[in-house]
């Protein structure tokens, strides 16, 4: 496939919000779902790929972590001892490559329709490989350098992520810059003519055409999917994101800039947080999981995007199917001020 | 006056860029220009209209600066005197409110047809008094609270700012949070049915376009501008808009948040740099002045916003007519992707 009939894409969601219902619903709809593989093993991708199969045939997407490199214990152990000190259930702040080998293995062996990839950009023989199986593969982008790069990769689609987007920065190295996704898009559009995906901060329909009016094939949205009730998102974070409280860049989570909503934790940890993931996302994993079971707002890691609160308590198929009839509309009524 | 008939803004720019050519070229072509009344005195305004209004008999509009508190001395005595240390030719730091009230007198008398604000909001009466001369209010803001006092204040239109804006941030006050214009642009459209003028990092027929999509009634450009002959902008400043140099927002330069190119100033004073406005100003004035004079691209303000690389050089009007046609263009293939 290139693109989704509708061009309207949900962004994949790790550590839960992405289940096979809500990839089922997207692609249903005409737009195009995406399950995340990434703090999971080959084998529950597998089991996600065929359970999203059997409530839909159309074409789906999995997201896949590109693994960096180990971080200096030295960079993040006055966190994790800080951390213990303040008395946190803290977890081992290892360093693993998120099965990158299985992962690519099973998405060459049993193909999807895309294949993205973030946090960096897959050698010219992966994506070879797996446009050979017949897959499309994206790359997520922040910044110019970083398209530049995926296209010399062979990448035949860059997402173009602005800073206002939810949960992790997908730039290459932990270091991205503060690009918004309209700017992004503008220069991107200068430098290269490869496809791109919008993503970030894009929640009605007016959102996805602006991002096709600057030059998009498609919008990604990932936390306007949060609540839809197909969606795996624990209550407490499903609660936050209905508020109008504000947003914050950190890395006090998982040692990797990303965007959530300012509770306790960010707001206590974000100063003197690492850049060493996912040393860092191990070390505060206990820490998450025992707010999430308690139903803790102020523990958890709240991903979200800046216009967080315009997400709709929809199931998913109509949510695709309002925001593309609210995009014609924008598109029509922006043509008609340009008289 | 309501909206340009070609929905494209010249942002007003004060320091220097906006003169009167550039205000005249911009409304001649049918967008709006807008003189800045910021840092001059009422009469030097009045010159200003004045000069214009013999280039062209188009609307034209003025922005004119709320003014602020004046800060404890104590918030910025210690910034003040390390500059000095340092050898910088340290100003005054003193407190001003921008002859607000003359130049209310002034627009009160010899109205304009569109008068914005920036920095706070107008006192209701202040707007009634305008509308009352004939003139359209503007208040610019970057938040959905600043909206709705804006909104309660009787404002006609509100300039929806966005953080990728070059210079100024213009809150209320210096507290402005981190939203993108197109997340700001989707809340304002969610919480107000008063028309919005986007500005912030649009620098494209298709940005224009995708303010246009996302709710906008027109574009507000400032940075775009900025190489056109007609802009009176320091050849220094205009030689490092044209570059792909990183923007940051800092308060160094004026003690209130600006967007502007990195350099060596910014980058050695943004931290510690107090929010003292518009005393931070006065205490850099004569840096600047000196940078300026010197064609110093390391301690003048390179004010920009992030994509000012796809600045273009050339006349004004010629712009304002290339990108309302890029920007038809942009929106026809947009509606053809929604198909």
């Amino acid at each position: 496939m290139t693109f989704p009939a509708v061009p309207i894409v949900a962004a994949p969601m790790g550590g839960g919000p992405s289940t096979p219902e809500l990839v089922a619903a997207v692609s249903g709809a005409g737009g195009l779902g995406f399950l995340a593989a990434g703090y999971r093993t080959a084998e529950a991708v597998a089991e996600d790929v065929r359970a999203t199969r059997e409530l839909t045939a159309a074409p789906i997407g999995v997201n896949v972590f590109v693994p960096g490199a180990p971080a200096d214990p030295a960079t993040y152990a006055p966190y994790v001892e800080r951390l213990r000190a303040e008395g946190h259930p803290v977890g081992e702040p290892r360093w693993e490559d998120d099965a990158y080998a299985a992962k690519l293995d099973l998405l060459a062996s049993d193909p999807v329709a895309v294949v993205s990839f973030t946090f960096g950009c897959p050698d010219a023989a992966v994506v070879r490989r797996l446009q050979a199986a017949g897959s499309t593969v994206w790359v997520t982008v922040t910044s110019v350098d970083e398209a530049r790069a995926a296209v010399a990769a062979g990448a035949d689609a860059l997402v173009a992520q602005g800073v206002e987007a939810g949960a992790h920065r997908g730039s290459f190295a932990d270091d991205a810059g503060d690009l918004t996704l309209l700017v992004l898009l503008q220069l991107l559009r200068a430098a290269t003519d490869v496809p791109l995906v919008a993503s970030g901060g894009i929640a009605s329909g007016a959102g996805v055409a602006a991002a096709l009016a600057a030059g998009a094939r498609a919008a990604q949205l990932g936390t306007a999917f949060l609540r839809c009730p197909e969606a795996g998102t624990a209550p407490v974070h499903r609660d936050a994101v209905a508020t109008a409280a504000p947003t914050r860049i950190t890395r006090a989570f998982t040692g990797r800039q990303a965007r959530g909503i300012v509770n306790r934790f960010l707001a206590e940890h974000t100063d003197g947080a690492p850049a060493a993931y996912p040393e860092g996302h191990h070390a505060t994993a206990p820490v998450r999981a025992a707010a999430r079971a308690a139903g803790d707002a102020d523990a958890l890691h709240l991903w979200a995007g800046q216009a967080h609160e315009l997400a709709r308590e929809v199931p998913a198929g109509e949510l695709v199917r309002a925001l593309a009839a609210e995009a014609r509309d924008a598109l029509a009524a922006a043509g008609s001020a340009l008289r």
